[in-house]
């Protein structure tokens, strides 16, 4: 079974991060979701990365906000991907947290997305994961389908509304 | 043998692609490198994306600048992984790029590196897919070793430099 | 009768549209309103905009939020002036938007207009006509003196106000 | 002969304009090229707009730089449609340029392009003209089959250089 | 006795402009409060700059939000001190407005303030004013002293806050 | 004779501030140019405004880069008006020394001019002293002649280099 | 007794000032709290910051908004550390009381901590006094044990609420 | 003898950090200068910021650019200060830097100091030492002299530079 772990810096981002534990449910992956700080547990965090591989986890999911850093360390300390979601705290609109994770370094890539973008997180797991797991490369066209059927009947439904205006 | 694709919106994007591919090489990861345009060529672009799973490809690195819409077209065109690469261009400093390419919305994630951060976006890459070719996954830990070699190289040199101050 | 094609990248865009199906209606264009996402509709997108002019669409306006690629994406397939309209969404205040709409590369523009700028969207799309046909563009010179006399009415009323400070 | 008028608030403008004016020539329309600026020439910008359309200038494209009020200025004094171009100055990159042409309140719209995006502005303008005049439509598909096939042109060069590396 | 004008762009700035009409009063500055918009009302906006000083005006305040060039229209049309305050609007924070009104080229001022800095526009106006006014200048002193007093007040009165903390 | 100071944080700040010079001594108006630092010589600071009506200066020019407090110190010790150059410096592009300039707290204003616009810090005090000279609002009246007639002249000159494209 | 002066710039920066005040007390050191406007009481400020050393004040602690002074003021006129605390303020998201608190020119420092981030301010003022009394050095070891031990309970909590998803 | 460690995170940042050099040892204190990369080495990192306090070290200065987590990893393993210094690189002006660095969340602060501000970041450091060393005081005072009758001298040379224009 697929695995993935989610790591936020505080538990004050669980509920960006929920989005994230549906989405990657829905496609059958196993979800580790842990709190760990790259500040307040550095030695959990660089723990935690080290050993990640060997537990049998295969992306990491990092979600963090202001001088986001959890990403960054995470993938110093793995070679595993690491997914950096940036996510938006109390001022400056998640522009710090976006610019502290996306800007690494050469050498060390984290794979960014949209500020508080958990379910894009998830799936670009998915993604990752349905190299190695043909089934999921299925489950992702079914999503993709489902997401184009999903605006067509918006679309539909719409048409009466523009019609009351 | 492992197979990534980079598509770049424009042949001025190709200086800063150049350090993807020789990373990718490295590797020894099959590279295929393309100049199509989301705007300039769409149909192209939405070929190339339905089709790259079929021809083999793995991964997608996108390179683009300004209103950088290609790697987020070629997102929507597969169910692989896109990496996109802001290009820095003559304003703005890359910020146009680097928004245009992470701030997806819910559903179609782009996995963005640094503008500019090609060696990240190849880098990135061959983490993806060493979850299915397990000896990219030990090259990346020599590569890991290996720069942080190169580093501490580097520290012991600055020594004498910091003497001559 | 003149004809403009709303699209939007979501239905979440609709309160923000409305006040440019109601400025087009007042002008007598006939309006249609669709919902179309250049990433979860990629091929409805293309279709939508190759097949324009000949449903007798004369200009599109696309609205869409956070790396809004949808004004590009239809105007890479159309020769058709395209509008962009920027929506806000809930980070970084509409900039990763206008950016993404209005950076367009040579080749491919996009008539661009404010942050949620709705009714000039609509107003652009009128002038737009007006070359074609005449008396739109009496309509627009009447539109013009309505709000001339609008703002000296409230330059009028305010001064009471004044008087009470 | 369709007519289009660049405005540019400065002489110092001129080397970002010159491509709007080859562009526009390239499809047979007539320009005229202006030096007014609306601060330091404001009544001839208000007069230049309220004549343009009786002197048959169909589309006006304006091109100004910092605190770049010249488009919604002569938006102010015209109901024909006003293209703003944002020029890139010493500072701040083009983004003041950028924020004063495109934020235009609600009942005076300006078709804004990107920073610098002179070669756009032209097809813009030429995009709007072909409401009225079909032939320029026909030239516009051209336009689009050559840049089209200009890439290809690219991305076929471009597999040599790549063999090299 | 000094005369100040104070024109909106629209009505809507009203609630920001209120301060700067009591501190005005405050210091027994005749004001004259005006709805005037640069995009809406052109020619007003040009009439009422060329025939301010005429009409014994001698500082204007200009209050506008998004592309807010109405100060800068106005400070084209005569040679009086233009000051100008930037309304913050609904989307992007002020930045657009505090731009639009501060980037001026050489050649026509416009004496910016803070982002809703109402009562700085008016003050800045009074001290402009006291260069003639000699009273003012002393008025100003006493503000000063006001102001300063009201600090050590609050600094007295916090000491008994912190006490409960 | 009426007299204005211009202080400069830093000698470093001397080309951009010359032109302000040279604008000033145009119009006939006495200019001190000094170099106090509101950091390195806060006293002296202080005390130069404090002291700067008894001198008889009327407006004070305060230019300064990067965290610009100079403006607003020197505002903070006089009732005289200052006019705050923001000068741009090594990084953000000017951004910091506009903001620290402009963005004054409700009591002690600062005219705050474009980032390096030295002539329109000088033209702004010429404003505010032509409200105690007469002769200076009619040399103010004739400059913005003569400038509407060198854009015009330009106007003329371009259509020659246009002819030639 | 270490002692630490926490001056805030106006009395509405008390409710983010209270998070620095409770963490100084924490660590026994004692506090001092004032009310001191760099623009409304520039004498108050520059005797206090002068007087600091004197009355043993060891590290100084300065909050404010907008265009942050204050803690370039202090630094200006003492020897002492000055913690720069950028307040956020209605406008510009703290963007504004950042780059005017951090960017300081050569030769007097601030040392900045996040937006509204007071209790770094006064963690960054122990980190600075235990230099001097070794036992705050143990405490702040104690403190970053709590903080970890903290983190890792809520990480242990947060394993029941992920099993509920 | 004081002791201030400068980690860089590339020795790329070698020539911003040389006049930190130069400033900390012209005030006596002693400087371990190491290339010790958060991301590429780290395990050294965090062993060198876990043993500074054992080592002798009193401060550390950490100088790195993009996504710059060198100094909040330091301090994430370490009770002492740890001042940030924000290096400028290749794209974003340094603004990137600044916020990885300054925006720390609770419980972890970096003293931050201006974009490529190497000579702050040194005084900075002989402030924080003054706590403990009395003699770095006196002779911080004398540097506040220097600096101000340096800003003295050059006020008085500019009389004649002035005289010229």
């Amino acid at each position: 079974m697929p695995k993935v772990a989610i790591v936020m810096g505080s538990d004050s981002d669980f509920p960006v991060v929920k989005g994230a534990i549906q989405t990657l449910r829905r496609f059958g992956v196993d979800v580790e979701v842990r709190v760990i700080s790259a500040h307040r547990t550095p030695w959990r965090a660089a723990e935690f990365a080290e050993g990640a591989a060997a537990a049998g986890t295969e992306v990491i999911i990092a979600a963090a906000g202001k001088a986001a850093h959890l990403a960054g360390v995470l993938a110093a300390h793995t070679a595993l991907p690491v997914i950096g979601l940036p996510v938006k705290s109390s001022t400056l609109d998640g522009l710090d947290s976006l610019l502290s994770t996306v800007q690494m370094p050469d050498g060390v890539p984290v794979a960014t997305v949209a500020i508080n973008g958990a379910a894009n997180a998830a799936l670009l797991a998915v993604q990752m994961l349905s190299l190695r797991y043909g089934g999921l490369y299925d489950k992702l066209l079914d999503y993709k389908r489902e997401m184009a059927s999903g605006v067509m009947d918006k679309d539909a439904a719409l048409q009466e509304e523009v019609a009351k205006i």
